[in-house]
């Protein structure tokens, strides 16, 4: 097998969806001297402020997909609820990085756990529910409390419904409209923590220390690095990444989210893109992992993940953002903001990252 | 006399010069949520690259000035060569930061130092040269070596010719090609260093702490910080910058040069915008001095300056960019490539941010 050429700067690199994520992955290819063109239906997103060229179209218009394809050496995406069918229709024959595998090992939770178990990692224990007998026999299995959640199409806490006893389960099953559903325990867990990881063209893993995640209401408040966890625990983890990566034959960047139980890390969830609990690496690494996922997919050598300061993240959600005027008075916070207009409740705003100290 | 109203997420900041301190800027301004609009004659100009807008036309062009500030709501450049014209052709009323008195005591030498004098700061002895007779007087009341320099339009060391004794004089006048000139005394100095000051609306000054340099060729090669520097010179040198943007009401960042001589600080010159031994600051500081300009022209806080890291920042000049993939390799590498086309000879065409250091 030869090993692929690195894109070149000044080649052009295409990105499905032009949210935060996007737009920080155009930034990072910039400085690396590549271009950027975003497809998103979005005529004002917050890629688009800062990409070179912006396709205004949805996401299963064949023929913007057709373009984008030809108009880019390589493509990649800011979000997992691609339909893979999407993917096939990119034209021009350019590589999609990472590829099908990742969005479908990742995209439905049932897949997920199942290719987690396979893989001998280990998750909360889980079943499939499609109806309220299926939902029964899980309550009975696995016990409450617990979560029933979509298999399809939920972030950030969406499409998620807890149940405690008997009582919680018709509204439960109600709250998820007909979408085949999976029963997931809820783990008692001493930490959240998440390893952004990556791999590249050539088979090589680099990931970052792992961040301790606190979410609210489902979505991540903050980040920080270091975690709060032993060296065999912060080992563990990496390692575990690395094999989900492998596994895969993935490209890019990936967070994985584990919950730290007294004797296990427990894979929660998988995210085949950059991940917000990884924003912290922009204030603490010279490669953070926007550009991180821009070299795995233009076949550059990777950043070896190191950091030289400990850092915390802070999510400006909805109203935060009305804290703006008092961040910016803080000399030691560094602010990303999205470009969004209105400041919805739940609706990333922006974030803000703090360097706390040198790393120990 | 009432504070202005600083500017609001997603206002629009005009950026004169799409080089690569357009870019950096239109990137920090994202951060902030503001959108850009660059105007440049250049079709493919770094700036353009990541910012929303871009105004394709020549700076003398009244059209677009005058849409340019009918676009924006605050108007800044990148370059100190502009015609002080072509500011007050700038539509809608719309407020240019830093303004004309900046601009004009920074674009001829001559004026320059004047100024500098007259604030009671010290510079290279110089003289005005305007024909061989001039010359030959300032070179016997200043003594040669010295340097014979257009008063106007020279960067990067362009613009220049050595005298280091009578036969130099005439070739050295012909290099000007008819230009006023300027006869400047050559410093025996023991450091170059820079201070990248800014000054807010409403006045305040907020300095970081001065950059060591090393030119070669007229072009700068490296900044590191620290600088060696005694602190009773450190703090000289950050009161005298403060003093000169007091001195022109001075709204952005400035970069000072500042010669190091056994016992006094010269200033070499001062540029009126944001500067190439600033860029450690991208490393080494929560705030940026291509953001902390942008807060100064959007009536934000300043950033205090203080940095967390030592950080040595290396120009990556015509064939260096050649040594690229060895860069991409070092994983303390921080690379910011210009997105610009051929490599030519002195052409600036990226610069490398290495952390060497928690800051002391």
């Amino acid at each position: 097998m030869t090993t692929p050429e690195p894109l070149a700067p000044g080649a052009t690199i295409g990105i499905l969806g032009g949210g935060q994520l996007g737009r920080m992955l155009a930034v990072a290819a910039s400085r690396l001297g590549y271009k950027t063109c975003v497809l998103d239906p979005g005529g004002d997103c917050p890629a688009s402020h800062v990409a070179n060229f912006h396709l205004k179209a949805e996401f299963d218009d064949e023929d913007a997909l057709a373009r984008l394809g030809e108009a880019c050496d390589v493509v990649t995406f800011e979000f997992e609820n691609i339909q893979t069918d999407t993917l096939a229709r990119i034209g021009g024959g350019t590589p999609v990085r990472p590829g099908r595998r990742a969005l479908k090992a990742s995209q439905d939770r049932l897949v997920e756990k199942a290719f987690l178990g396979d893989l001998g990692l280990s998750t909360v224990p889980f079943a499939a529910v499609d109806d309220p007998q299926d939902l029964a026999e899980a309550m009975d299995e696995i016990g409450t409390p617990g979560l029933l959640k979509t298999r399809r199409m939920g972030y950030d806490g969406k499409g998620q419904a807890r149940i405690d006893g008997r009582a919680d389960a018709k509204p439960a099953l109600a709250a998820m409209a007909g979408a085949p559903a999976i029963y997931e325990g809820l783990a008692t867990f001493t930490a959240e923590v998440s390893v952004i990881a990556a791999r590249g063209l050539t088979g090589e893993v680099a990931c970052y220390e792992p961040g301790e995640n606190l979410h609210e209401g489902g979505i991540l408040r903050r980040t920080a690095v270091p975690a709060r966890l032993s060296n065999a625990q912060r080992t563990d983890a990496v390692l575990l990444a690395g094999r989900i990566l492998n596994a895969l034959d993935y490209v890019g960047v990936m967070g994985v989210e584990l919950f730290v139980t007294r004797d296990a890390l427990l894979v929660n969830e998988i995210a085949p893109r950059v991940h917000n609990s990884g924003h912290w690496t922009q204030a603490g690494c010279a490669v953070d992992q926007f550009e991180q996922h821009i070299r795995a997919i233009a076949g550059l050598p990777l950043g070896d993940g190191s950091r030289h300061a400990d850092v915390a993240m802070e999510n400006l959600i909805g109203a935060d953002i009305d804290r703006l005027p008092e961040l910016l008075r803080d000399p030691a916070a560094a602010i990303h903001l999205y470009g969004k207009g209105a400041a919805r409740p739940g609706r990333k705003m922006g974030h803000v990252n703090r360097v706390t100290g040198a790393a120990g």
